[in-house]
Parts: structure tokens; C-alpha cells; sequence
């Protein structure tokens, strides 16, 4: 340090600033740190910044348990926030179950053990070491389900409940992993390289070490770029379709829950499939098993209508098409 | 033949049927032939399918005389296109300009030498032999621009002016090219193997090389059918958004073509920037040279303001704020 700032420790305290633009002096921060290079160059740059505006800034170290020495490696990760001038810092052992596969348990470990560190502090926000790079894999992971801009939309900014600005924030969605890296080095933090990062068990993993350099080697540089800006034209793309689908539903949906197929018919074709996606919803489908491929078949009820019979959705729905209204009606379908 | 129909035979013809439903009896239809496999497989169903619907299929093959030997090949090609049945047949050759860079110069005179031969024909469509595949490459290649919705939209089924169905089809872009190529050996068509779908100087070549096998091996298999999909979805969803911003504009835009800057503020992100777009395009901005960037430029101007300067746009267009009304100017900018 001392002498001329680094301009990747520059780039975070930068993202980091503009991301706690919003809340109040007095008001505590937490930033959840696993000690790989991204989170711990966001809780430096928070350690730095939040005392400048007046803010509390802590950490959370969650440690999920699943591989030998994880404990002492999360006491170290603690002991360094903690000379960052982080507090408070707490590392939360989870119990990480087996819902959705072990990605997916993990993740909704960690998220629960941060918002309930959230609520015991009273933290106004929780900042989450989400990369640009993290960003593009996510998209490129979504396209291969082929399921619409909001799922393109990838990872949010701010999102979650508490406060009009989200609980949780991702200050360096617009920062690239070597920025992270090199700000570490520059501040002579020593980042843990968790080996599951390498295993290419993980798609994540297999997305980062082969596909995107692929896509980079046909395409030139700058994909990940392209793919997070990509990210963020589709998510307010989906807000505004959401919302005018929001709009549109009261008028189009009757006493008994059907839908009338003439002024569904009258909707833009991305706005029509919201609407349908919104009424699957609300019949039972659940959220996770409903694909685009369902949306078609209710879809064509409304405009490539020939006499076909009722559509089987997800959760028990059925759809079928009766006198001008659409009818989707729970437990009359195959599971 | 003879005996049980090949499917993949059967599955260009479904999609050729599909694409004609809207022509009327007695009509003309021209398919576009390289005599490659996707365009032959297309030509042998035009050829079948077309005087059972009581129509006239003819062909058009375009010679760009780019390589030795294209001259015969092109007639070689008219050939086999007259012995599946298809007539008139015309071999056009063209001359290909610089415009754009080779790709698009060969483009921009195979699209006139069709629109020509429409219009000589009186055709009431052109075929084109774009599938599945070409479509996903089409999207991934857009996807390094990170330009959004409408980018990401692919290639459109219809398009072009003639007609409320387009004068341009593309029917086979649901199907795969593994499809095409199944279809030409079945019906004994030896497809002509173009030299420059091999040539790795062309990116959209590493990417069908690359980039694609690169994505299937860490994703699954199906990326290219998500891309396709994707396509479908975010061109309805470019649709949508466009016609909402074109409804706003009228409103938000004074005598003077001065944007309301509050009127601006209060739209969905996504219809917000869709209208300084086209407000950006409306003051003499080349659509080709105006980029997110300068759009985020525009956007920043209404939601981001402290006092900034005026914006410099292609085209030598400057838009600066001032007493609430955003003024696009030409002939001010640097060009």
C-alpha cells in the first residue's frame, strides 16, 4: 500500500461505495465471505469504505461442513476479517441437506444462515461476492434451458425483502474476477482456492475452464462482458413484461379463475405467454417444473386452436379450452 | 424410396407445408438454392409439396463467382433443382461488392438477386434454408455483441416487405441440420459441400466448430434447441417492448422533437431505453453504430443526472439535457 492507490482496490471500493449509496448513516452492513478472492477483496473495499459514511460494516463466514478442515479454514477466514477491522464477524456452521441436488442445498443453506445473521443484527444489507464472470456463467448456464429472458436475466444487483433497496446486494456484478484477485494481492490478502472451483463435477466449473474460452476463441474477447450486459437488458426487459402482464390479468381472468382466449388472443405473444405463465401459476403449477414447453401447448389453446383436448401441466393442472375461456383447474391432471 | 417415408423427409416437408399454408392456390413460390444440404433437402420438399397445394415452386441459385469452378457448379446445381421438378430455375450470377466486409457484401447481393428474381417471378415467397443449427449460431454470435432482446432474436421465420406473411421464409428453423442432411441421403441428393463452411476465418465456422461442441460438453446435450428457443421467446419479447415504446413516444416528444424528461423517467427501464433508441435513430443516429453504450450514455442523461454534459452519438448527433427536455440534435457531434 502507501503511494499510488491500485486501481483494482480503486474498482471495488468504487462498486462497493455505489452499492451502500443508499443506506443511512448508523446503519450496519454485512458482507458474506467464504475467503476466496472475490469475497474477501469486497470485504476489504467494505472495511474501507463503510467507516467513510458512517456505516457499521461485519461479515459472515458460513461454513457449509463439507469437506475435512472446513471448520479451522472458517476461523481463519474470520480471524483475517476481523484484522480488516470487520465487526461484528460470525462463522455460522450450516447443515447442508440434499433438496435439489448439492448445489442447490448449499446455496439455500447459506442464504437461509445470512438472513438470519441479517435479522439478529439488524443488518440493512448483506453484500455477496457475485463476479461479472459469475454472472456470465450464469447466463450461459441458463441458455441451456432455453427458458426466456427472465431466466437469462441471471443473477440481480439487489434483491430479496427487507428495505426498498434489497437485502441482498452484488456490488461487483460489473467487476471481473481478476479485478478481485489482483486487489487481493495488492493488499497482500491470501485467497482460499476452494477445490470444489476446479472440479469439473460442475457444470459452473466446466461452463468456466471450457465453454466460455471456447466462446472467447471463436468470438474474441470480451464474451463475459457481452454476456453480463446481456444479463441486465433482459432482466428490465422482464420487468416490463411482467409488469404489463400484471396489468392486463385482471380484466382477462373471470369469477371462477378462466381466462378469456379473445383478449388473451389481442396480447402481444410475449405478453399472452406471461399471462398464461401467471395463470399456470396460480392454478398450482409449481414454479420450478414449469417450462417453456408447457407455456406452448396453453399457448396454442388460445391461438392455434383446432378442438384439441385439455393440457396436463405440472403439480395436477389442467388447461382446456371451453366456450371463449380458458379453465386451468388443479388436481385433474397427471402428476 | 418407395415403401415407408424416410422422417426426415418427412419432417422438411411438414415444416415447407407449414410455411405455405398462407399462399393461395395458384401462387408462386421460389426457393433459394446453394445447393448445399439444407437448401437442397428444402428445394426436394418445395418441389413435393407445392403442386399438391396447387402452387408453382421455382428456384433461384445464386452464383457470387468468389470461387474457381462456381460458374459450372451453379449450373450443376440448376440442374438437379430442374430434375426434382422445380421450375422456372434461374441461375443468377451477382457481383460482390466490399460493403460490410465479405460476409455481408455476399449477403447484401445474394438478398438483392432473390428480391429481383421475386419480383420478376411475381413470387409471392422466398424460401430460405437457414435451420436450427444456423439459428443458434446466429444467436451465439449476436450474443458477443451483448446488444439485447432484438439482437438475440435471431433470424425471423417471415420477414421482408411483400405480403402480410413476408416475402422471406425460412421454414426450416426448427429443424436440425443433422435433419437436412438425413433427408438429401435418403432421396439420393448429393448436397455440394461449400469450402467456406470449413474456413475457420469465419467466426460464425469456429463457432459451429468450437464454440458449440464446447457448450454441449459442459451443459448437456439440446444447447442448440435452447438457442433456437430463445430466439423464438426474446423476438416476442422484443416485439412486445417495441410497440409499447412506439405507443409512448407520441406523448413524450414535443414540436420540437425534445424528449419529456420526467414523462421518460417514470417507463420501465426496458421501454425507456427502447424509445431513446428510437429517438436516437429519429435524429440521424446509424442504427448499425448505435450501441447499448450510447443508449446507457442517453439513459443516464434522464435517470442519472448531475448536471453532466451533452452526449456525443454516431452519426454526429449530440443530446444534452436541459430544462427538463432531452434535445437530439444532429450535425453537433464529433463524427
Amino acid at each position: 500500500m502507501g503511494g499510488q492507490l491500485d486501481p483494482a482496490v480503486a474498482a471495488v471500493r468504487v462498486a462497493v461505495r455505489k452499492a451502500l449509496q443508499d443506506v443511512r448513516p448508523g446503519g450496519r452492513v454485512l458482507v458474506a465471505c467464504s475467503g476466496g478472492a472475490d469475497s474477501l477483496a469486497l470485504a476489504a473495499a467494505a472495511a474501507f469504505v463503510a467507516p467513510r459514511r458512517g456505516l457499521t460494516a461485519g461479515a459472515v463466514v458460513v461454513d457449509h461442513g463439507l469437506q475435512a478442515g472446513s471448520a479451522e479454514r472458517s476461523e481463519q477466514v474470520g480471524a483475517t476479517l476481523r484484522a480488516l477491522g470487520l465487526a461484528p464477524v460470525e462463522v455460522v456452521a450450516v447443515a447442508v441437506g440434499r433438496a435439489g441436488g448439492p448445489e442447490a442445498a448449499a446455496r439455500d443453506a447459506r442464504y437461509a444462515a445470512l438472513a438470519a445473521a441479517a435479522a439478529a443484527y439488524e443488518a440493512e444489507a448483506v453484500l455477496l461476492g457475485h463476479t461479472l464472470d459469475d454472472q456470465a456463467e450464469t447466463v450461459l448456464l441458463r441458455l441451456a434451458r432455453g427458458s426466456g429472458a427472465r431466466s437469462l436475466a441471471g443473477m440481480a444487483a439487489r434483491g430479496g425483502p427487507a428495505g426498498p433497496g434489497g437485502l441482498w446486494r452484488r456490488p461487483l456484478l460489473g467487476v471481473p474476477r481478476a479485478t478481485t484477485r489482483a486487489a487481493c494481492a495488492a493488499l497482500g490478502l491470501e485467497p482460499w482456492e476452494d477445490p470444489h472451483n476446479a472440479d469439473p463435477a460442475y457444470a459452473r466449473v466446466r461452463v468456466r475452464r471450457d465453454a466460455l474460452p471456447a466462446l472467447e476463441q471463436a468470438l474474441g474477447p470480451g464474451v463475459a462482458e457481452a454476456l453480463a450486459r446481456t444479463a441486465r437488458l433482459l432482466r428490465d426487459d422482464a420487468d416490463a413484461l411482467d409488469a404489463w402482464a400484471e396489468r392486463e390479468l385482471p380484466a382477462l381472468t373471470g369469477t371462477d379463475g378462466s381466462l378469456d382466449v379473445d383478449a388473451l388472443a389481442q396480447l402481444p405473444a410475449g405478453v399472452r405467454r406471461r399471462c398464461l405463465r401467471s395463470a399456470a401459476l396460480a392454478a398450482g403449477c409449481p414454479g420450478t417444473d414449469l417450462f417453456a414447453v408447457h407455456v406452448d401447448a396453453l399457448d396454442a389453446l388460445v391461438v392455434d386452436w383446432h378442438g384439441q383436448g385439455p393440457v396436463q401441466l405440472p403439480g395436477r393442472v389442467s388447461a382446456r379450452r371451453r366456450c371463449g375461456r380458458l379453465d386451468l383447474e388443479a388436481g385433474q391432471g397427471k402428476s
